[in-house]
């Protein structure tokens, strides 16, 4: 399995990154990072060049990180600019990658392919990340044991939720809702409608409307590459405009950390009954148990059925509902071939 | 490693699989397994062919089993019946595989190759195990992190019950008792005499007879393919006939999860004492030690030793007392290579 | 990575191998050693040829090793010399390998190649193991997760004493001490001097020198293929000749079990406060914590990143400090040429 590179990945939640060293890894890739006095968020790549030990084990020295094992110091720029052994000349080679980085909608983006080409126009609008009328759960980072493309075919196809989270998200109604797959650009929409039916436990629970009322209950998942969701959700009473609905909408975003390892990113909204903190983290934990406790299982026991081979080697049969799915999984397969004959041809 | 497919293997104890989903892998082929309303016991190939999820985490819905993810219904002969989700069709290709099973003396017996060579005239007979007058312990499976074939030289060359069972199953004369390897057709015996001896302490402590005097003690061990044992097995006072005998027999099988890993189904049933509840609890707990803390470390040793490779690739020491279980290695290794010519023809 | 056979390695302390049966792995062999009656140590190949149960399972009978899944025994030069099974016969393949064996300065070194190319003469000096004037920790064998060429890097560098270690071992000078290797046959020195400085904590703390006082700081590192080390450490009063010093000097020898894991054996020694049982006491429990909470995650790590690739296949950053140990590695090298060149023309 090969990833895009020539794309903006989310990093890290920007609370995350602060004065002291922060490592994660993308792609394979080992990453340390941290921010400037300044306050500048800087990523570098995390293995000294000299004997390869973690940079993110050392320490934070005037804006430079110094090896934990021989105490070479990098800048932010990723150069060593101090060499406190022996006759203390540095090597031309003694640099370490810096990653473009950028940060916005409160998370840090990183560009994973040749910096020259990072263009922060393609960075994807989490814009609704700053909405101050909203209320918000912290910025959740979850590194899954799972493949990044099973956990995609799960977040596309929503009818999942009528039979693995029953009690929580979902509702019956969700096996055969109305869903409408289109394309603009190289942004997809999966658009599920559930009209006139009894809410999902997850909106009455939480006070977003009464449990026995039928409402109209939408999720509008907008995918952009690699795998950048905005979760558009909420309800109405049923036939009433979505201007008066109850929102618990979402940013869903996921980074391979590595083939069979992906990092969750996740943060939830709602637009009603703001101020109970109280509810802000019941959502947090309600959210958690059923990632944990019913995705993850059934991804992970997926994956062992699979033993590393891809969907397409396993000839699965196709069902109507898995069209934004699939629509997103050729979508990647035609960038990653672009991407492919670029570097090719760069050659 | 290729194991024999077109044989019947143990599959399970028929009180294993009830009126909930049980699975179990057999040959690396996960399978699912059920009871219907009418009571007839139900193997199907375990994994959705919609997107790969295990079927039995899912649930038994009127003889039919849902998958947990998506909620697809398979009836027991392993066809897709509903598809609850979007347009509900149903692709021809939305079947698992139905396993031919039989249930009989107290096992289902499944077959692992092609459904139409299934020929229930080949079940081995374990019809001692519905005889009224013995006295059985559970049917137990351990399932044990070995190769099958070093559990069958295990089984088949008793002599290692004086080093390594001295205190439990063992006698010193074990080493050197007689022993007569036989066949008959693909039926292999390796009968083992220990005449006029003090018997093991598993006869004496189980109130089979006086610890203090000399018994004839014997093991017959009737093996078939794959790996199914019967150990005829008693003592009787020095000289006396085996129809005087207490026995203390078992049937003994064998079926590969996987290269490395094996279902290790026995029963033990004796013809004395029969109405203590105790003294059966008792034999099958210090059965299960024997295997669990003496045979299961050395084997997993051996196992260790030999890295994946093949007895033969070892070049053993062969000593006499290999006999038997050399033989049913090369009776399996004739089967195998019938069965890839029959294959190779059918191409 | 392959490793030097024709070369004596360490193989335990005399006090680890008694009457009992003793196993350890080195060069992914097996080895099970034992005292004969006479207190001579023997190392025969751990693995039966029968049946290949490791033998130091077994017992220990009459100087012979028996193995513990069958009973066959085999004597002192790793004949079987008694079948107890069946007809008893002794096939002339029974035999497991014989490993020369030395005896000296309180360390049992093997050779790892052909027996008849074993030559006590080449065993490496450690006699001052043997000097009564000193006081010693015990012999102390830690088997590391490690590579053993990051081993000797790490111990052939000592500037990572100022970084790793600063509150114990280390103190800032090592990072910038003068640094002189030589080689002298097939042995390498890496003689380092830290002069007028402040003590490091080990000496200060064990008693050695005051804390406040300047000195001069020695360590000459003396090694012999495979890793072989003695570490020649003291301080003096600044200026003042090695003669007055106090030692706390130390043998550190290496020996790999497998390509990623390596046996490590270390012994330090005093010349101050010998008759200071928990001074020797506290010297062995700091040693033992900087080894395991500094040296082993910092290696670890950088092992990781490496993901057993070659050192030089990872292209590093060399810099002056790093002589020595590459030093070390192109002999290596040199010497496995030696070897492999043998052997083919051997053939």
């Amino acid at each position: 399995m090969s990833f895009l590179k020539n794309v903006w990945y989310p990093f890290a939640w920007s609370e995350e990154v602060t004065g002291d060293l922060f490592s994660r890894t993308l792609l394979d890739e080992p990453i340390v990072a941290y921010r400037k006095q300044s306050g500048e968020a800087v990523a570098l790549g995390d293995t000294c060049p000299h004997r390869f030990a973690p940079l993110h084990k050392g320490k934070l020295v005037d804006d430079c990180v110094q090896c934990p094992y021989h105490g070479l110091k990098f800048n932010d720029a990723g150069a060593c600019v101090h060499n406190p052994l022996g006759d203390g000349k540095i090597p031309g080679a003694a640099k370490v990658r810096k990653y473009p980085l950028i940060e916005r909608d409160t998370l840090l983006w990183i560009w994973m392919g040749k910096p020259e080409d990072a263009d922060p126009s393609r960075l994807v609008d989490f814009g609704f990340l700053n909405n101050d009328a909203y209320a918000y759960t912290a910025g959740r980072v979850m590194t899954m044991p799972l493949r990044q493309d099973l956990m995609l075919d799960n977040l596309l196809d929503l009818t999942h939720a009528a039979y693995l989270h029953p009690t929580s998200l979902g509702i019956a109604a969700m096996a055969h809702g109305q869903m409408c797959v289109s394309q603009t650009g190289n942004t997809v929409l999966v658009q599920n409608l559930y009209p006139n039916g009894l809410p999902s436990n997850v909106f009455s629970a939480t006070g977003a409307c009464p449990a026995d009322q039928p409402v109209d209950y939408w999720v509008d998942v907008r995918w952009d590459a690699p795998a950048c969701m905005y979760f558009d959700a909420g309800v109405t009473p049923a036939g009433r405009p979505r201007s008066e609905g109850s929102l618990l909408s979402s940013a869903q975003l996921l980074a391979p950390e590595s083939e069979h390892k992906t990092h969750y990113f996740w943060r939830v909204y709602r637009n009603y009954m703001c101020d109970s903190a109280e509810l802000t983290a019941a959502i947090e934990d309600a959210v958690t148990a059923v990632i944990a406790t019913e995705d993850e299982p059934i991804i992970q026991a997926v994956q062992g059925r699979m033993k590393g081979r891809d969907l397409w080697a396993m000839k699965p049969v196709l069902l109507s509902t898995d069209s934004g799915a699939v629509r997103v999984r050729r979508l990647l397969s035609q960038l990653a071939d672009v991407e492919a004959k670029r570097e090719a041809s760069a050659r």
